[in-house]
C-alpha cells in the first residue's frame, strides 16, 4: 500500500489516496491516530471512484465524526481499472434492455454481477490486511453500501467484518439468494421503497433469506438516491451499536 | 376529567390515574411541568390498562425521559368497561379458529376491529381534548402503537395528532387499507419479521398503501413481543424529530 496524496479537509479529517498494486482507493481517518479507529468499508456502485467521490467523501466525513476511519477501493473495471469484454457484454445488455421497457433476465444479472464479486471480494481483503496494519486502524471492521452481492460475500468469507450495513438497491443473481442464508453477522439493510431499478419483492425475501439472528430492514420513500437524511443516522446508530 | 389517585415514580415522573366520565385513564408527566411537554398517547391491544400496566408504565416513562408526557386510557369493552355480546363472540370466535389452526376470516376481524375502532376514536379525542387542557401539556400529539387500526382512523380524522408510530402486529380489516391511503401525516411502522399473530404479507401491503409522504418501516427479527431495544430508541428518535 503506497499513498499518492495527503491533505486535511476542513474537519480535520485526514484524506488520503493509495494505490495498492494497481487499485486505487481512498482512506479517511481521524485527526488524531490515537485510540485507533474502528473501520468501515464504503461500497459503491461500479461506476468510478471519482465520479463518486464526492457521496463518497461525504459518507466517510459522517463516519469519521462518528469516531470511525473509512476507506475504499476502485472496483475492478471501474475508474480507469481495466474493462473485460463479459462485463462490457453485460452492461450493453443491460442498458437495451432497461431502455426498451423489457425485464431483466438472470443471465444478464449473473453476468454483471457474478465476476465482479469474484474479482473485488479477494481486493477487499488485501485492502483490509493492509489497512488494518496502519497505526490509527483499529478493528473491528463493518461494511457499508454499495453492490449488495459483494457485501453479502465478503459477509460469508471475511470473518474480520462483524456488521454490515447493505442497500437493497441493486440486482441480486439467484445464487446470492442462497449465500445470503449462509450470512450470520449483524445486518442493517436499506431499502428505498418506490426504487425504480430495484425489484421490491426480491429485495424482501433477499431480507427473509438472510440467516443473520439480528437483521433488520429500514424501509423508506422515495427512490434510489432519496434516501432520507435520518436513514444515514439509522445506519451510523447501527455501526456505532456494533463496531465500538 | 377527574384525577383519582397521584404518585411520583422513583425516576421523578408524575403518575396519575384519572376518569373521563366512564374511562379510565393513566397520564405520566416529567417533574416540571414547564415547558409543557409534547404529548403521546399510548395505544395498546385491548387487554385491559391492569394488565398492559407494566409495558405501558415502562413505555411511557421512556417517553417522560425524553422530554414528553404521555397519556392512554382504557380500551371500550377491556378491563372493568362493559363487554358488547358482538365484541365477546368475536373473540371466541377467534379463539376457536386460532386453536383449531383454521384462517382468521375477514367476518371475524371485521367483528372484532370495527366496533372497537368505532367505540374508541372518539373517547381518544375527548382524552386529548380534556388532556390539552391541563397545565403541563402542550401539543404537538403523537399516537403509539396499540391496534393498528384505531391508530389509522385517529390519522386520518383528529388534526392535532401530527406523527404515529404504528406497530403492524394486529389484525386489519380490508376497509382499513382504503382509510391507510387517506393517512397523511409521518408514519414510523415496526413489523416483527416473525410474528406468529401477524400476516407478514398484509403488514406490508398495508404500510405500502399509507398515504403519507414520509413513510418508514423498521422491521426486526423476532416475534410479536421481541421488538428489540434499539427499535424504541428509533421510535423514540421518530417522535423527537416530529414533536419537538
Amino acid at each position: 500500500m503506497q499513498f499518492t496524496s495527503e491533505r486535511r479537509l476542513d474537519d480535520g479529517v485526514l484524506e488520503r489516496e493509495f494505490t495498492l498494486g494497481e487499485i486505487p482507493g481512498i482512506l479517511w481517518t481521524p485527526a488524531s491516530a490515537f485510540p485507533p479507529a474502528p473501520l468501515i468499508l464504503l461500497g459503491h456502485p461500479p461506476l468510478g471512484l471519482h465520479r463518486m467521490y464526492s457521496r463518497l467523501a461525504g459518507r466517510a466525513r459522517q463516519a469519521v465524526a462518528d469516531g470511525f476511519a473509512a476507506a475504499t477501493i476502485e472496483l475492478p473495471g471501474s475508474g480507469d481499472r481495466p474493462r473485460w469484454a463479459a462485463a462490457e457484454q453485460a452492461r450493453a445488455d443491460l442498458r437495451r434492455v432497461m431502455e426498451a421497457g423489457e425485464p431483466v433476465k438472470d443471465e444478464i444479472i449473473d453476468a454483471l454481477i457474478l465476476p465482479l464479486v469474484e474479482k473485488s471480494v479477494p481486493e477487499w481483503q488485501t485492502a483490509l490486511d493492509a489497512l488494518l496494519s496502519l497505526p490509527g486502524i483499529g478493528g473491528p471492521v463493518g461494511y457499508s453500501g454499495g453492490v449488495i452481492s459483494i457485501g453479502i460475500r465478503l459477509a460469508v468469507v471475511e470473518p474480520r467484518i462483524v456488521a454490515a450495513g447493505l442497500f437493497a438497491g441493486s440486482f441480486v443473481p439467484r445464487v446470492m439468494f442462497e449465500e445470503a442464508r449462509r450470512v450470520s453477522i449483524p445486518l442493517h439493510v436499506l431499502l428505498q421503497w418506490d426504487d425504480e431499478g430495484n425489484d421490491r419483492q426480491a429485495a424482501l425475501d433477499l431480507f427473509d433469506a438472510f440467516g443473520s439472528e439480528e437483521k433488520t430492514l429500514h424501509a423508506n420513500m422515495g427512490g434510489h438516491t432519496g434516501v432520507p437524511r435520518f436513514a444515514g443516522d439509522d445506519a451510523a446508530r447501527f455501526f456505532a451499536r456494533h463496531l465500538k
